[in-house]
């Protein structure tokens, strides 16, 4: 079979891409991203063509005030509304839903009065019963769902065969193997995607992956877990996203090769859009990321450092995120 | 046995680094590094327990003339000597000579006369045979050797397999896997990793990777060849190299383990020297590497974009980049 020779110059057709740019883009900005912003990147997908794209969490009022959080953390049906109209386009809309986070029972409309057609449901490993509920609740509004288990670099074996388990005997079309921290390396992913896809065996279910860049890894895990199996895979313009930020847009559909992605429309959308908005919000590689992602910590203390005047401090923050304190 | 189960915790003592940092990010400023930058690489390096220190080229006087070039692109015995003295400490140091721009029958000193350990003989496809007398030289004069075969990703396989039975006959220590224009998908670095094995089996030769960071995958590439077997592994301070720059020793030296290399003197030079020298000079991933490295193009034409006042037009860069003219 030609495949076996050089399987990098073909594709395959059952890989889809969710843009979420504006969603883990957010989680820097307070998700106060200017109307102008979401909508460049809604038109740059749709002429890219990205097969879903996420217009931000559905974030609860009472815990995400006004006064603190811009829209896109609680994105109304009305916000969305704003940017899409109908969407009257192939691209489908999703929003991303945290376990006990969301007033999911009221907030989600049903699918038919929604412009939205994607809920993705994010879990940590205590919040399962309350994540499966919300699976649940999508499921029956008529929505495509996903279930996101969070965190996963700090889940013991047995308590991740159980989430599997679990996860398995819902109605969820897709179960996204996520690497939050940005600590895997490719023969983790590996090792990860092998158990989710084996729980997964004879389900329909599709594998997804998430992964953030804080060893400079999103992209080669990305990689890694398309040719372990995964068929859903995140992106975001020019990696934007928390801290390290994400698996670049312009890197993956260079390296997908399906002949429906187009690359120009999200170069002139980096060039237009997502260049100026770095020289306000940072994102992206830098060591004390790598630092965090080493030593499977959550990269806030990383973040925290480059957001103060000691930005470049690493040795002594390394110090601080090495000192044995149990 | 333990290794099948995880085998990330552990670590293969038989890895050597080699940090090229001044070497290969003398390509971004013309090799006109201060005495002190050296200084301070060498001696973090040492304390780090890094295996070799690339210290420049050995660049033709006649080729390079110091009106143009800065001295570590014809490192002398005398500029060495002024940096390191006797070299009384258990680091190697190296020096990369270029087949056809170097003179090798004068320039390279006996090994018993010199402080270099090792010489690295970097090589085109249309130029080995030059680049084989080169290590014939350096091995008769007493030095251990590697060649380096340039730009692979536009080589033949057949000439790709004709260079390598040529390589296996010499006395060369190591031969070098380069991925010059930071092309290569994991895969690919799969595939060309065990060519070059299958024809070093019985040998006992190394194999070394050297990769660029075009496509965010320097790093990921470097762990892939480590996977498939390679033994001497190239990183530079924070990734400073060529355009899109190299893998970074901060993440390379976190993943390999081995108890010998300590992280926190590479932080230390990294915030000192190599943050300040990021402001004057500019290297790493930027989207032009990304557009060059996807269509297995020297990534020239980026660093001049990345050099002039239009670096950031990224789709006038990409239609120029795709234009048909064949």
């Amino acid at each position: 079979m030609p495949e076996e020779i050089a399987p990098w110059i073909t594709f395959r057709p059952e890989i889809k891409v969710l843009d979420c740019s504006i969603r883990d883009g957010g989680l820097m900005n307070n998700h106060m991203f200017e109307d102008e912003t979401v909508r460049r990147v809604y038109e740059a997908n749709i002429a890219a063509g990205v097969d879903y794209m996420e217009m931000g969490y559905k974030g609860s009022k009472d815990i995400y005030a006004p006064s603190e959080y811009g829209g896109w953390k609680r994105s109304s049906e009305d916000d969305i509304r704003r940017i899409v109209g109908d969407n009257d386009t192939p691209i489908k809309l999703s929003v991303m839903a945290d376990a006990e986070r969301t007033d999911y029972h009221t907030d989600i409309l049903p699918c038919e009065d929604s412009v939205l057609d994607l809920i993705r449901v994010a879990t940590y490993i205590h919040q399962i019963p309350t994540a499966v509920d919300m699976t649940k609740d999508a499921k029956d509004k008529g929505y495509e769902v996903t279930i996101n288990l969070m965190a996963v670099c700090s889940v013991q074996d047995r308590e991740l065969e159980q989430a599997l388990e679990t996860f398995c005997e819902t109605d969820v079309d897709t179960i996204y193997l996520l690497d939050s921290w940005g600590t895997f390396y490719s023969e983790q992913i590996e090792d990860l995607a092998k158990r989710y896809l084996k729980h997964m065996e004879g389900t329909g279910k599709e594998l997804g992956i998430h992964a953030h860049n804080n060893q400079q890894l999103a992209f080669a895990n990305t990689i890694e877990a398309i040719i372990r199996g995964a068929n859903r895979v995140d992106a975001t313009m020019m990696g934007i996203g928390r801290g390290a930020g994400n698996c670049p847009m312009e890197l993956l559909i260079g390296f997908l090769k399906n002949p429906k992605f187009h690359l120009r429309p999200i170069l002139q959308c980096i060039q237009d859009i997502i260049v100026p908005l770095r020289e306000e919000m940072e994102w992206g590689y830098t060591v004390p990321y790598a630092i965090t992602g080493q030593l499977t910590q959550h990269p806030r203390t990383a973040m925290a450092l480059r957001a103060s005047e000691d930005k470049d401090e690493y040795v002594r923050f390394y110090d601080e995120c090495t000192t044995s304190d149990e």
